[in-house]
């Protein structure tokens, strides 16, 4: 048996897990759960996840891991090479802040039941929603290129490899390609993503709209 | 000197941080940032914190750390104790999976610049915007509700000791409680966030109006 990842193709924080397991070198089969069309609140993926959220993680023996931020933290822990943080506690804090400013700040702003209830509360149609998203992706890129500015990537966010804070990273890119957005203002937190995705542990994470 | 922390008397990622604090016995000064009228966007904060996030915490040498959770983890690795996550693997990534489920899943729905947006978007008036919020507290206390039903505190979150997980839990209790929300439907967080309340290091951590 290998690990096996309830996820859906255009998670963001699905990609976020994938991207992870393939740069730790770690096999994992995927099962689709449409997130799109309600899936995750279905009685049969409750049991799985109560919190009705993808990604889960269930392990060879059948243990269940939640929340693209923790399992990350998990295989770190238990499959610690090659590392996604770096050693010194300074440094986890600041790849940790990076990964939360996507994670925390702006990442839950555009999933699919806070897009289902703007139009349920609201009456926002398509545009409209999509406007909205669009808003929070582009505050999040502003977010990024001024803390990145400030300590430039070298190449990656914390240093030689890529890690937790590149994912994050490069998973809020995927949201600004998703919904067809332009990277040209952000120049420092593109040229970061674009060196994410030239890795095929990224690109091969990715689906193909956001390309 | 102590450590400084800039915050907010009403965030509830603050409360976080103060009650992190507080149990670990870390004495701290805190310089108000106020999110409601903008003062997290000012040239002067941007300085501390290009997220123009609250909290920040500035360690004795000057050094910023920023985003609650990593701040969280950041006393843990540095100031071990008492430990505010438990040792093993599985249960770190459960302690973790919990603090997320509000700190990624359903706080960042509700906090000031998204509900200043809401009503730029769409004209929502106040009770609209509360009744927003009061939507995703609602449904943030459903899924405590049932992960903690699942696996019930005993006597806090992860076991003996409060955490990460109930200092998470019991901020979105004190969103619940800003909100004039009823707890009773969802007894097993509300036995929770309550146990958490009587101890000082969260009361006291508390603003005036969540009580």
């Amino acid at each position: 048996m290998t690990l096996r990842m309830y996820g859906f193709w255009r998670s963001i924080a699905s990609f976020r897990l994938r991207v992870a397991l393939n740069l730790k070198g770690l096999a994992f089969e995927e099962e689709s759960v449409d997130i799109l069309h309600g899936s995750q609140f279905t009685a049969a993926y409750d049991k799985v996840n109560p919190a009705h959220s993808v990604p889960s993680l269930v392990e060879e023996d059948g243990h269940v891991l939640l929340q693209s931020l923790a399992i990350l933290e998990y295989l770190e822990e238990t499959r610690p090479r090659p590392p996604l943080l770096p050693a010194a506690p300074r440094e986890r804090a600041y790849a940790r802040a990076l990964a939360l400013a996507t994670v925390a700040d702006t990442h839950p702003l555009m999933v699919p039941r806070v897009r289902s209830h703007l139009a349920a509360a609201f009456g926002a149609d398509e545009a409209a929603v999509n406007a909205w998203v669009r808003h929070w992706v582009g505050e999040g890129m502003g977010a990024y290129e001024r803390l990145l500015s400030r300590r430039p990537p070298a190449p990656f966010a914390l240093g030689a490899a890529p890690g937790i804070a590149d994912i994050c990273i490069a998973g809020h890119a995927m949201s600004a390609q998703l919904f067809a957005m332009d990277l040209e203002p952000y120049p420092v937190f593109k040229t970061l993503t674009e060196r994410c995705f030239a890795l095929p542990a990224f690109a091969s994470a990715r689906p193909p709209g956001a390309r």
